[in-house]
């Protein structure tokens, strides 16, 4: 049989960047310390081609794939990260006419939270990874990417100051000594928060730790379990600690370098955080891309 | 050439009480008083199919919109229910065998809006037409629908109180006379209410009218230009119009036989309403079906 | 504290249908033979609301929803069905006003395929799941649904008998009885089929047999792992098994007596299958609905 | 009132690179030599943020959205791209603290298309345009990029091949010179290929020409309105020009020098295209950027 993809190209001997499959999904088995966790995650593999070879031998991607990471059950990961890892090295075992390889996973991912003892219930984070490889000289080079998104509020603190403004003219009481500090109503939201960490070599993030730091820059995290009471305090906690987007973009990266201590410097930081806005059918975001040593030098 | 959609099925002599395409799109241009709107909408068209023949001539579904409707420029429709209504009739003339037609529409739509004067702009909604065709012995009858939806905010009721519990604790001077009617924080999102009605004969319904009855079920309308002074005023209206997703629905339906008198009374009515919960990942939804005639005697 | 929701309505004393939370997302293990399947579900769950109460109780809802089947791994569920009956029955203990409730899950799930021995990988799907309870004189009635949806490939019969006699102009040698049987070229696609049953009582319907039914309907199964002489295998056999939408449609439906032989008579089915066109940006789709013993008669 | 957004930042002193709106809709009537095309569009507008200056000033993006582009009817634009720079150069007028901004935008449109005449439709693409504004020392600098995406097919040049292999050994009678050329079963889908330009300065790229560039380098580019002898040419004529998305790509990116020829060597150029494949329940896609003058050196 005629192997068509090694043959030479018939339109244009150009290189191309990335050649791939894309939204293979898969459930993943991840170790943890105390038991096994299944995510169902969604896949993309690409590597570069040379400008003298027709196609990619994608049949290897979802091949590979398989003898990797199908049969969770047998053959379990230590992370998604570590599987994005895994996988962008043997993409470059299998296509040896590559020189780059790319991986990207997401997952719905679950964590358990409480606004009050007794309300535990299991609240659901999207986990993304990938991984980029290189062949160099060396050997091959991969760098990792490990994030997630979380789903929180954001109450605006300057539709709060207009508010108490205009409340101020029919309700001269607050400006009472005795009311100093009362939270005034404002428009609040979802807010969804990305941050995602780029590194070389070994250092280690856990993907809880990152949900941690981005529900912790947000006016307040959101829970699926709330009674009467508990609305009531999410509300006016929110309320007493107001978010632009700015705010939680700025928070969430003035906070990594002590959440991260160990992460190096040229570990890369991605953001993204987005107020589906209550007073607007469009979304507010703000984004930003750095390092963690420039965060340090802040 | 074989014909091999008016061969008899291979596959079980079974009618299919739906076969057509869906998800065509098309520009449409709508005769207003004063000029054309030109919408992009979105088309599913379907007959039925009897029990003796193998295929449905879906060539003809995507022909029949092209000499209705394409060419906007010079073959403007009245609206886009009409034009569902006359698709509704030609499907039933081109599909022979066919004794029932159904057609569904969407599309973006603006109506200018300002909270303010100087702050108009154009606010999107989404537009919703169908209609239904049966060939009857008395000859086709063809029902049409239209509906509308529209974004806007819903303040929790439930939450207000409880913060109010919450605050009175710590703020007894909330309970003066002097505070009576301050709006007090809770949690508020985006509403997105859909309404659509389904009618026989020649009733006309403007979509407009469909956008303001939602609107002002809502906590409040939201919009795109907001100056400091506006958010403040828009905030304090919306907690001042609490409103549960219960209370969005009943508001709504209640509103409609003094809003639209001249519907028939066996004019049917859907609704449901989501608030994309700002406290929790998930949405809060109330739908119900009913008639003109139902709401009136209620 | 004031319970809101327990009020009078202020917005017109009316009934609504649906009143929910929509789009909670939890793990959840359903327990095999052999093992634990987790799956990530979607759930919707509501109840009605009688005209004189002014809010449903929604925080009951997610916080049955983590009692029933968070913490997965020590409270696994027969099936996700069994899941959603169970919620429609606490539903109704929860919210004693209600006298309806709906519970409606999907989750991506996986079954290992192979085109050929030493191909196997897992292929996912689509499994769907529902309840609807009701209080009636003679206690609780709930009806269970069960459902899946299938990808997999059709290829079209009307454009090979066009392109057959295209052809035949250009290569007379065709008619040959030496070529007898060949397959031709057409146009084929992502055919994405889902197949629900509505029951009343024990009966049990096991999910794969549902991904078997829509996969030998169609023109082929798709397969992740496919090499060369796999490909041509799958293109042929697709070829040798043309389907219109109307034809998977039909094949599967006259199939389920066949497959599933103890459903009782009043057990609802319903259908639909879409073929994403190669041959035009819109999707062709053929639904229906009827019941196993509207099968058996036909 | 005080200006929250202009204070100082309570959250680290950090600049942030985009901080804006996303998903707002709008309508705009582009005007043609002889008639105005009205589009729906959906924008996303950004600046950057200095360290030290807490928010943006969001409302103004809103506002200058409406003042450059609402009321359609009486403020056409001569291409969505002008729009775009226009707005990137209003918003760096309006954040005067701001260095950058950032406009996209993208909407449906439609052009007409027919494989015979007398079939001739209004096929739907998706119109692509951005801009990029930079202060400098010598004013403002504007990148613009416009861009389109059409949906046509690709038929597989391996599979057809294997199958060709396969089916040899059925038909030995295939090997005949009478049937040199018959194009051979293969797989084919939908394709969805979107080729952007990016580029300084006043080069004008018209819309329509991406898109003949796209469907030029699909197998066939797909219709609404198909005939049966319709149908049988294009799968024939797809099945003569089969193409891995790694083809589509390069013959792509290898047309634009003659079909571009004043582009300027700069002039960024970025392509992904995507087969929907039918034989697999995952996407394969090629991606690539480059520039006009790296092309020509090809």
């Amino acid at each position: 049989m005629k192997d068509v993809h090694a043959m030479v190209p018939d339109h244009g001997n150009l290189l191309l960047a990335r050649v791939g499959i894309e939204g293979i999904r898969k459930p993943l088995v991840v170790r943890r310390p105390d038991r096994g966790v299944t995510l169902t995650a969604t896949f993309s593999l690409a590597v570069d081609l040379p400008a003298e070879r027709k196609g990619s031998d994608l049949s290897r991607n979802a091949e590979l794939l398989a003898e990797e990471i199908d049969w969770p059950d047998t053959r379990p990961v230590a992370s998604l990260e570590e599987a994005c890892r895994t996988i962008a090295r043997v993409l470059l075992e299998r296509h040896p006419y590559a020189t780059r390889s790319e991986v990207r996973a997401s997952a719905a991912y679950f964590l358990p939270r409480a606004i009050a003892p007794g309300r535990e219930s299991l609240e659901d984070y999207l986990l993304l990874a990938g991984a980029r490889g290189e062949r160099t000289p060396e050997g091959l080079r991969i760098r990792r990417s490990i994030g997630a998104e979380a789903v929180g509020m954001t109450a605006c603190p300057c539709a709060m100051e207009s508010a108490r403004g205009l409340l101020a003219k029919e309700y001269p009481a607050l400006a009472s000594a005795a009311l100093a500090g009362l939270p005034i109503v404002s428009h609040n939201q979802r807010n969804r928060t990305r941050l995602t960490f780029d590194l070389d070599g070994g250092a280690e993030i856990e993907a809880d730790r990152i949900v941690e730091a981005i529900e912790a820059a947000q006016s307040s995290p959101t829970y699926a379990i709330l009674k009467r009471g508990d609305e009531a305090q999410l509300v006016v906690d929110a309320h007493r600690r107001p978010r632009f987007v700015e705010d939680v973009a700025r928070e969430l990266l003035a906070s990594l370098p002590a959440r991260f201590p160990t992460l190096p410097d040229d570990c890369g930081v991605a953001l993204e955080t987005r107020s589906e806005e209550s007073i607007h059918k469009y979304d507010v975001i703000a984004s930003h891309g750095t390092t963690m040593g420039a965060l340090r030098r802040a």
